[in-house]
């Protein structure tokens, strides 16, 4: 069986989990303690991050595989019955540059600024929040939020005509910000619309049933007409 | 004509410059000052970062692309002469891991502590740099030289048998903190072997013949035999 060695609200994680799921493969989840630096988990990953995936059921060898960019390639080129990042070269790139956006940008100015301060620091001991983090994060959202309103009125998904990678790295940052109540999903229609889309498919349902120890997620969390 | 657009002290923009190179494509380099937010390329790239690639020489249609890992996985694919993440899908995820790690952990924990205090501050008017983040850069470096001389221990190149973009994003890197004196290589044989082999090649000469207004790189920067 393949294992994903993943934490909760990682988006990173997420958007394997989703991955897989939409591919239809199957997994066990295992939830690393990162911090911990478990020598059999920096064997596999030195830069002691997850997620890290054992595809024991890869062609050839069994294959582990770390940095979430780096697996999501991966589990597009051995199973490719259904592609999230398609078309031509150029289409391909803009999926990717979206997905990039998501885990880079987004990640550094939101994700951070939110689950990071509320609930990874808390998790981790690193003391209390920081309140011109979360500052940041709150007003950084909508811009994010009007991004993807602006792409939805040209585009069916957020890369394109189909559902891609990029509206799955979209969505992992959007469940992890959502699961501590703050995205402000009212004041952006479109981008709320194509949300409901996302998280209505039967790869996002386990997504929804999560539940951190300590902090449960507001009540609209896994109601799909949010 | 291909144009990137670029920042001399980027490693970003200068793994680009290294791959596009090594395929044998032609390009003209423009100097993009982000910082200025020219509207012109706030439509190319939102994001507001470089490198940007203009292709218009791509088979059917003029791609504009940004973001580094994107536009190298754009140029495997539309040009795959000379390939730089090649094999398996297993060996293509293990030069893609190591990519990530010298533009993701390097860039956090050396890079912007060594380039980005001593150079790029000075450049935007942030102030002098942080003493306690030039003693970290100059802490960090040395494991990640002594991580290059592992992989070398028991490889030809960083990614394998073969030159990658493994190589060139570590190089890329590494460049930038030697325009500046940084780089420990004589406590480091194994990296510093390394690394003489990939500054040799034909297309890391332009970046040996870079220099950046009011900052002088050392007498060994250019130098082959260093």
């Amino acid at each position: 069986m393949r294992i994903l060695y993943h934490q909760w609200l990682s988006p990173f994680c997420r958007k394997i989990r989703l991955i897989l799921a939409e591919k239809d493969l199957a997994f066990e989840l295992k939830e690393e303690r990162v911090w911990d630096r478990r020598s059999d988990f920096l064997a596999m990953n030195p830069a002691c991050q997850v997620p890290v995936l054992v595809d024991d059921e890869a062609p050839n060898e069994t294959a582990v595989l770390a940095d979430s960019t780096v697996i999501a390639e991966y589990l597009e080129e051995v199973y490719p019955q259904r592609l999230l990042i398609m078309g031509s070269p150029v289409e391909r790139a803009e999926i990717r540059r979206l997905s990039a956006w998501f885990d880079g940008k987004f990640d550094e100015e939101v994700t951070r600024n939110l689950v990071g301060e509320k609930l990874m620091k808390r998790l981790l001991g690193l003391g209390g929040p920081s309140s011109e983090a979360i500052r940041a994060g709150l007003s950084n959202i909508h811009y994010h939020l009007d991004y993807i309103g602006y792409l939805c009125e040209r585009r069916t998904w957020l890369g394109g005509d189909h559902l891609s990678l990029a509206d799955l790295a979209a969505a992992a940052h959007l469940s992890c910000i959502d699961y501590i109540g703050n995205v402000p999903w009212d004041e952006h229609g479109d981008a709320k619309e194509w949300y409901a889309r996302v998280k209505s498919r039967p790869s996002f349902r386990p997504l929804l049933a999560d539940r951190m120890a300590g902090s449960a997620p507001p009540a609209h969390y896994a109601d799909l007409d949010f």
